[in-house]
């Protein structure tokens, strides 16, 4: 089928051979596809939808228009966690060692951040020398050695979707759940992994800003992972207010070996249990959630977890100092200031977006992605969700290297103090499992 | 207004401001746009539509992304015409000599044929000699002296269209009203025109297959082109069955000098008096249709018409004898064939689009837009609809050049031979004028 065929028939939602859909993707990757037929197609798909079992075709041809990484050496499935991305989201870091030290493989490749939410690879290079630039060898013995290893995506990954995602930037093309599906899941299965856990997060810090469309994604996540040959399951939660106590880059590392120590805030201790409960169930080293859950407290309460950490530092070139005493050795920001409350009451809402915009002013963040980052900067949270003050109460520690005197009112203005006592509706609002769509 | 936010805007159904629709298509046809913004703006328009007032930005956007021909020497109103195109569509051949002989200006710019349907250029060039690539300025100096010329686009007319077109050949976006209006009009309104009539078909052999669809691109094309500037109206007509009695080039020509002699078939003859008399109307020529269908009629009686065409003929560098004596001088076949009746009865249909692609096999026309033509082939078409015809009876002539053999049989089977008498439905099935919509 010709490639403006396969445009009309999308366009028309009229039947198209699952093998022309996967072509055109290998195709797109080695440049055969010209961009304007891939972004008329990207349109098309927004408009009319893609079938799951064409999104599963594109996905399997993203994956292979580019190197499929194997692991011969290890000896457990390989499981991974995926976030759709959220202000204060660094469960990554604590997760992937716990669940590396029940006896799971770990293979993460993980992105950079930009606008207002983080990526994994900033946190981790803020740890004085941690390396996400090794070679497909090295991850692959690291993985096979050690259970886990943490890098940036290369060149030679999945470069359909790189391609893809840079005509979807500027076509208007992103909100399209099939094409999120199948750009998250073919760099994912690119990993070589057996199994997936997804964090879909929904509230005015996420991608999807309502619970409908994040359960729609998540459906399409697990049926087309699933379809993909993956076993998936996706946790759907909360992201109205930032995930833990911090934000920032520096600061998301301490968060994330307080969690590993067992003092971790409430909310991003939880989740890192529940996504690893579910990753030890879908790679076979918990019979059930409940299992899994123990075995998760029972590698931090061991320190298991937060050996493997320093280990993972250790071997990707990092200090490991920074992970015994955070305090002495992470980057550490000249100023910080205290943003306080001009009045009392209950905290009844945190808007996780301005404060991840603030951060990412204070040099936290990207607003394009040549920007560098200064990993010692950030905001520490320190009023909660449903938190009772008193006026002149601290809100947020604020972690600053330059007058950032313009941003305090911002951040003030991020937490909304009311007379009653808000409803505070749980961080995970559902689980789903591939075979609950079946 | 970046690209990236229009498209998005329209891909919603949000507002866009006129202005930022008329910048796009300026920077369109400078290169400044990427063709992956250009085809998701296609594919967004094609979903979505595009208001009447953004498709006259967009229309005045592309026109003036290029030249837009003045006719300062001109002195009386220039008006032109306008087909969607159709199987044996010469009206353009006989009309712009009689409109131009009742005292108006048509400076005309013509297409050439791809497909099964003919190109006026393609005719033209079929008068040995005849050049259509005369200079803008030969081209206003015959507007202004003769009252007509005929020639091809040029590259600096609406070069945004000719980058639109050619992207939505190969993006799946050909069939959106808002996008094909544009396109004709922008390339219209470039001639420097006051008013355009339009001949809008709809049946097998036409572009638009059913009435609702042309008379909602009619309707379109009208109030676009008012909000333009211009003097407007359309006319709605069946293309059912082939217009007149030929198809290819050569023939074609010979049949348009027996319409300007008062000979040519009645079809035809009908439409180019209507068409014309619509013309003299917009152009202020005739204050009515009945008073423009009296002016054309006389054009013809006069033998007005038929000289003026002679001497745009000459002016134009073709042999004046092609047209004082057509069956000596206008190019033929080496053979001729007869095509016959296997059964007798009522002719019920003409499959125009069946013998249009016939005649492009025979070389009449362009399979694609570099094959080269044959002026002398094409089909006589003998038997017409409604027709009581008996076994054995001629239903076409066929001028081939080469063994046509095999398309003889493809040429009968356009006709079908029914036993009862069709209905036979009016070729003008409305007019639409600007002020029916207002």
């Amino acid at each position: 089928m010709r490639v403006v065929d396969i445009i009309r028939a999308i366009r028309d939602k009229l039947p198209v051979d699952p093998n022309d859909i996967r072509q055109f993707a290998l195709d797109l990757g080695r440049g055969k596809v010209p961009d304007y037929q891939a972004s008329a197609f990207c349109m098309a798909v927004f408009h009319q939808g893609l079938s799951n079992e064409l999104t599963v075709a594109l996905t399997l041809g993203m994956r292979d228009s580019g190197r499929v990484i194997e692991h011969p050496e290890a000896e457990s499935a390989r499981v991974d966690k995926h976030s759709t991305g959220g202000v204060g989201d660094k469960i990554s870091l604590p997760l992937a060692p716990l669940v590396a030290s029940c006896g799971l493989c770990v293979p993460m490749i993980s992105g950079r951040g930009l606008g207002h939410t983080g990526g994994t690879l900033d946190k981790l290079e803020s740890i004085p020398g941690f390396r996400i630039d090794l070679s497909i060898k090295r991850f692959t013995q690291l993985v096979a050695e050690l259970g886990l290893s943490l890098i940036g995506q290369t060149n030679d990954l999945a470069p359909a979707d790189r391609r893809l995602y840079n005509l979807r930037d500027v076509t208007a093309t992103i909100e399209s759940i099939p094409l999120i599906t199948a750009s998250i899941l073919s760099k994912k299965l690119a990993e070589g992994i057996d199994s997936l856990v997804l964090d879909v997060k929904c509230g005015c810090g996420a991608f999807m800003k309502n619970e409908q469309q994040a359960r729609l994604l998540a459906e399409s996540l697990v049926r087309v992972g699933s379809g993909a040959g993956l076993n998936m399951s996706a946790v759907l939660t909360r992201m109205s207010a930032p995930l833990g106590r911090t934000i920032g880059n520096s600061l998301e590392v301490k968060e994330s070996i307080e969690i590993l120590k067992g003092v971790g805030p409430k909310d991003t201790t939880e989740l890192t249990v529940t996504l690893g409960a579910e990753m030890l169930l879908l790679g076979g080293a918990a019979i059930d959630r409940e299992q899994g859950k123990h075995a998760i407290h029972a590698a931090i309460d061991s320190g298991h977890g937060l050996e493997k950490f320093r280990a993972l530092v250790e071997a990707q070139g990092g200090d490991a100092r920074a992970i015994d005493n955070p305090e002495k050795h992470m980057p550490k920001s000249q100023s910080t200031t205290l943003v306080i409350a001009s009045h009392g009451g209950f905290v009844s809402a945190v808007d996780s977006f301005a404060l991840g915009m603030a951060a990412m002013k204070l040099g936290a963040g990207r607003q394009t992605v040549t920007d560098t980052i200064d990993p010692s900067v950030g905001i520490e949270v320190l009023a909660n969700l449903g938190d009772n003050i008193e006026p002149g109460a601290p809100l947020a520690r604020v972690h600053h290297n330059k007058d950032a005197a313009s941003l305090f009112s911002e951040i003030a203005a991020a937490f909304d103090v009311a007379e009653s006592r808000p409803d505070v509706t749980p961080l995970v609002i559902d689980k789903i499992a591939g075979q609950d769509l079946e």
